[in-house]
């Protein structure tokens, strides 16, 4: 088993002026960029693609390097040769999702009708839209069926609303920590976020890009506020424990030099994740991408799961024991949908400490039961 | 069974320039104001008195009401002729808290030294020194020991501090949906709403009141989100979707209206929670209050247990089933702490959809352990 090396980002446009993508509020976005990498080569028969759906705050940058071998991809452990995702074999697309702020049109992006970014005039975003900008890049890239596609989170919604969609294109759909609709708990999260970015005084209306000066950064502090909030919910109370228990940050400090600033290291963690997270995304795609999970329900068309069944796709799903951000319940819920309609599941709950957060990181038994459901959809397919 | 009338909250001067306040960091208060209500009568002997300890956000006014009978104390179903806290045998003694913004002294109230507001020159406090201004509350009505304390969340912490502290005092003591520490996700949640407060523009730096007209109300934003945040973790996953499951706010909306707004009901209710809290409560205080939960350790200590078991104490712990705020293991650490060292611990784990919230409803049960157990105290110290 080997990394993948120096990879890079490529971008294509996906849509335009005479070709606009009509989204599914109706509005039609006449330019759509979207940045994208690839992994492993496409066999001749086109048959051994693999498309990864990224989370909330991912980005085209699954596996591999950009030129710093100990910075990699957020999906690296998953995706390479020998791995899960075995680029040996299969044809990896990770593409950056609509509305993001890395590489592909979102929020920020100039709105081609005025020449300005489009702040809060970018159009409301549902999960069909990923959905349509992931085909056109299909196309683009020559492939009308995916052997699999695959996500964590939000990531897994685009699978689920994928197969929904459009089930002929997906023979297999691996759904890891998602869901296929949120609870008011999960709204709840997700608003309290956007509250403290909405009521931000550098928010602006969804307009900073247009201050002067260090406000132009935008709404920082609620967006940091967003972040620290949601990392709490990525994290189970048990990793939480055992990373830092109640352990003070200066090991000198006692109860006599306590105050409000990071005394505990668990506050030093969650300032560090608050802050870090300034500087590689947008407070404007928190607001459209949290706010797509929110509407999404998968299953809303009664008959969304016999069209599953119908073009015999099949499914692995995944949860996690100590998720809580989106729990074994969610998973039962797609399973049971899902079987109920006819369509092939695989469910397996895995064990790991580390909450929600699992998705990213490689519990035993979660890589194997995904290379070997992979494995078999690769002998069936081909 | 019948409702308590009209009650009025009282003020005593309970620390002096002669008589200084020690606080358990060194520091000397020099006015010490508390505001405090009282319900039925102190017996001739002095052996019915019971404390009210409240949680973070309370007030000294528990029980009755201050001349609008619809709106009534925060623990007036559990206090009142006839209730578990029955104020026709017991006399119900309810403070606000040192550190707190409602009749107590507190991080706004006048500094002796200076004229002006304390701010963050407010001394960091301990759970101890809740107590100590308990005590000396408890010196000013002329009684020495009481049959009961009673709290629930931090008000249950002040319970198990002043067993602690001065054991020989408690006769009972019950904490209800409380804890003897914090874990480190606890601190987390509470870390991420001082982070929101003090972020907050209009915090400058703790002297908010020296600003210049509606900022001189201080970081509303921040304490806003802090209590938004802090609402999620008070109800079950289950109430919240009991309460608002993926209902949209205005009846008329569907998706194709779809806005960054209260589109759902639980974005209207945690926003009605964030604003109407910044009509009572002040940000110093939350800042001072949750810190003194965070460092809290009862049993730090090793012989704490042992001198309750000495004294002879007793003490009654409650857990919610849905709190996950301060979940039953919480409550399981006190009552195993306790019962190692010989207290005699009630523990019941009490079935409520409602979460941490619960200890202010009256799920099945719960009002009838308190009073059960606060009858049989009655018996045995009468």
């Amino acid at each position: 088993m080997s990394d993948l090396g120096f990879v890079e980002t490529q971008r294509v446009v996906l849509g335009t002026e005479d070709d606009p993508l009509t989204l599914a509020c109706g509005r039609r976005l006449t330019h759509v960029e979207v940045a994208y990498e690839t992994y492993g080569e496409l066999s001749p028969d086109r048959d051994n693609a693999i498309f990864v759906c990224h989370a909330l705050t991912g980005d085209a940058h699954a596996a591999g390097h950009h030129g710093d071998p100990a910075r990699r991809g957020w999906w690296d452990n998953l995706i390479g040769p020998g791995k899960a995702l075995d680029t040996d074999r299969f044809f990896v697309i990770s593409p950056n999702i609509l509305g993001g702020c890395q590489g592909t049109t979102g929020p920020l992006s100039i709105d081609p009708a005025t020449g300005a970014p489009y702040g809060l005039d970018f159009p409301l975003l549902q999960m069909s839209d990923f959905v349509a900008v992931h085909q056109r890049l299909l196309a683009h890239l020559g492939i009308e069926r995916l052997l699999a596609a695959v996500g964590g989170s939000l990531g897994g919604m685009q699978v689920l609303q994928w197969m929904v969609d459009a089930p002929e294109q997906v023979a297999n759909g691996v759904m890891v920590a998602s869901s296929s609709r949120l609870t008011a708990q999960n709204i709840a999260f997700s608003a309290v976020g956007r509250e403290a970015i909405m009521r931000d005084p550098n928010f602006h209306d969804g307009r900073y890009f247009e201050l002067e000066g260090p406000a132009a950064r935008g709404p920082k502090i609620g967006l940091a506020i967003a972040r620290m909030m949601a990392h709490i919910t990525y994290l189970s109370e048990e990793a939480m424990t055992e990373k830092f228990g109640r352990r003070l940050q200066d090991k000198t400090a006692d109860v006599h030099r306590m105050g409000f600033g990071v005394d505990f290291e668990v506050e030093s963690y969650l300032n560090h994740q608050g802050n870090t997270f300034l500087d590689r995304f947008d407070a404007l795609s928190y607001l459209y991408l949290t706010r797509v999970m929110d509407y999404f329900d998968a299953f809303a068309d009664p008959d969304a799961a016999a069209r599953i069944a119908a073009a015999r796709s099949r499914a692995l799903v995944i949860s996690f024991d100590t998720d809580w951000r989106f729990d074994t319940s969610h998973s039962l819920r797609v399973l049971r949908t899902l079987e109920r309609a006819g369509v092939p599941v695989t469910f397996r709950e895995i064990r790991s400490a580390w909450g929600h957060d699992s998705f990213l990181l490689q519990p035993p038994g979660y890589h194997e039961t995904v290379a070997a459901f992979l494995d078999h959809a690769h002998e069936v397919c081909s």
